[in-house]
């Protein structure tokens, strides 16, 4: 990671791009991004083992190995949660879906397709599931087979109360199906003390590893019980995970190069600490940004206690002269690419804190911000 | 590209990796792979531009920039199958389905997910597809309504008369859709002589990019009408099509790496001379590879009039000491990965032609497989 004071210069990452502060696709290592130059049989064994082994570590993660299988799949995130539903949760479920924001509203729209029942229970885009509201549904509607959630709602920022939630769902005897995509790697998620029936992730996000697959942690019996459950052939779990418990091997060519660059920054991963120290450098980026934008008078959507430490939503500032599209072109000519806002009850933008980024790159960007905002003539927010 | 002489060398490619003498994952050029050393923000201004040019230049491929338009799609080969079936045959529809081998049966596997109708018309696994048969039962059957065909199967390597199929099929006034996976960037598909509603092909395979993502070159009339007929979300061509075409960015987090890949794999193929001169080089290491292969004694199941110059299958040789898995694992070890049959009525192994290969790669293949026979103490075949 490379210094950065003058806040005329341009920022650039090692490889000369610019900084990625998005929810993904993010800033991968230059390591991670040199494990992709090779080539591999797919069908090959050492191919093979690199899977096992890569599905190995994702388990750890979650202290899943004796519990759970770990499936992977080809395409985004949206294609693993997808795959998750349409095998986990059949024609003769229902779905409770807890929605506060785009992913959840997305698992709804993935319902529409698969044709299959799901029933909403909605909050506002900037407050996390009530429990108590949940366990009401759940005494109301004994018919709700499974629920689904979104672990850190990456539209607004918000981490919603997974541990509690998931008691809940345990306690009356329901299945758990989780949408980890931003938070798996560097949030807590332990079968532990969070019972699931199924995850979805990916290799990209908080793992630092590059987009092009995802992946579920499911537990074996309930993916034993799976068969004929998936409406596509592709994204069909069940039997991609019998395939590979024959031989090792992808029903369909794999993303080979995603797969190298995963099992490099799975290395990466383990070489920082684990989850528990990269969590605590995503909660330093996020607060040393939450602080610096605060002092240049920008304004979170979310107060501390709700935010998850991977991408904060801001409000448009309403000064006339802020207009956000040149402040995004000024700020990625400066080295930073930001992301657009993605709700639509307030107009907002968004700032990741994840990927190969620390203190350095954060106060970078914070620097950087001051002076695009001097640049559009703007002296006061 | 290494030249090798001395068959007890192990041949090694420029990155140090084996070459993969298999239909893909192949192996790349070091300057396809360094072109994925960068992170690019996937809904910024520069990426949105590379999709754009990248499908521009798909689109050229087949001559069918005006009457086409070009979706890329996430995930594997089969991705981009099941999405072109599930979007551009509808329930209304019924499918002719021309079969002879694993991938035309894989067709029929997708249409059973999906609850649509297909018939079989199927041939022998070293037959092409019978022109005639296709004509009479679009004669005996009006209500079929789409045709599909694998352009070359890679089950065997046989390689079927699209042009006559293609103009049968528009006769007729049925809509024809094209597996063109192993095919596509090498052997000639054009819209000038080639009428069809749509194909799928791989970022992989002949275009030398990396796996990850594939596309669909669609007719705009038929694209254009495809609303609601997709069964996935991830999957479905319209929405997909519907989104790139307001802001060009991918509906969901796209393999950016691969993409970046295959806009370097395109420029390459470009240097070359385009798909003539790339069909020439694999007509010329298909030639290398059953001229040589004969001289050893091995027996190719195709005659070399239906042989595309993709993949070439091989009997496994009758002589007992012949052992499959130890020849497989012995040319690995000299630096040749090869591939397994993947046809059930003969006992056969596959070697491809196709990736950044040349005829240095081929006689080191041959040189390398007559030592690896020696090794095995088989005189002769």
């Amino acid at each position: 990671m490379v210094s950065k004071t003058d806040p005329d210069d341009i920022a650039k990452s090692p490889t000369g791009d610019a900084y990625l502060l998005t929810p993904g696709p993010l800033t991968t290592s230059e390591t991670v991004k040199q494990a992709m130059l090779h080539d591999y049989g797919s069908r090959d064994g050492s191919f093979v083992n690199l899977t096992r082994d890569v599905c190995a570590q994702l388990l750890d993660i979650a202290d899943a190995r004796e519990s759970c299988d770990c499936v992977p799949i080809q395409g985004s995130g949206t294609f693993a949660v997808e795959a998750m539903l349409a095998t986990m949760f059949s024609q003769k479920g229902k779905l409770l879906n807890l929605v506060n924001g785009a992913y959840g509203h997305r698992i709804t729209e993935i319902c529409e397709y698969l044709g299959r029942e799901c029933v909403v229970l909605e909050f506002a885009e900037d407050v996390p599931v009530d429990v108590e509201k949940l366990e009401q549904a759940l005494i109301d509607d004994e018919s709700i087979s499974h629920v689904s959630v979104i672990y850190c709602e990456t539209s607004s920022g918000i981490l919603n109360p997974l541990e509690k939630i998931a008691e809940a769902v345990n306690r009356y005897g329901r299945a758990l199906l989780i949408d980890a995509m931003s938070s798996f790697g560097a949030l807590p998620l332990s079968t532990r003390n969070i019972p699931f029936t199924a995850l979805a992730a990916s290799s990209n996000k908080c793992l630092q590893g590059v987009p092009g697959m995802g992946f579920c942690i499911v537990k074996k019996e309930a993916l034993q019980s799976s068969a004929g459950n998936a409406h596509s052939l592709s994204l069909d779990l069940h039997k991609q995970a019998e395939a590979m418990s024959k031989n090792g091997q992808w029903r369909f060519t794999p993303p080979v190069h995603c797969l190298l660059a995963l099992a490099q920054a799975l290395t990466e991963l383990d070489e920082e600490g684990g989850i528990v120290t990269r969590e605590q450098r995503y909660r330093s980026n996020c607060q040393i940004l939450r602080d610096g934008m605060r002092e240049l008078g920008f304004r979170p959507l979310l107060p501390d206690e709700l935010q998850a430490p991977i991408i904060v939503t801001f409000h448009i500032p309403e000064n006339p002269g802020f207009e956000f599209q040149q402040f995004y072109d000024r700020l990625s000519a400066r080295g930073y690419v930001i992301y657009p806002g993605k709700i639509t009850n307030a107009d907002t933008f968004r700032i990741g804190c994840i990927g190969d980024l620390g203190s350095n790159e954060m106060h970078g960007a914070l620097l950087a911000i001051k002076a695009t905002l001097k640049d559009m003539g703007i002296e006061n927010l």
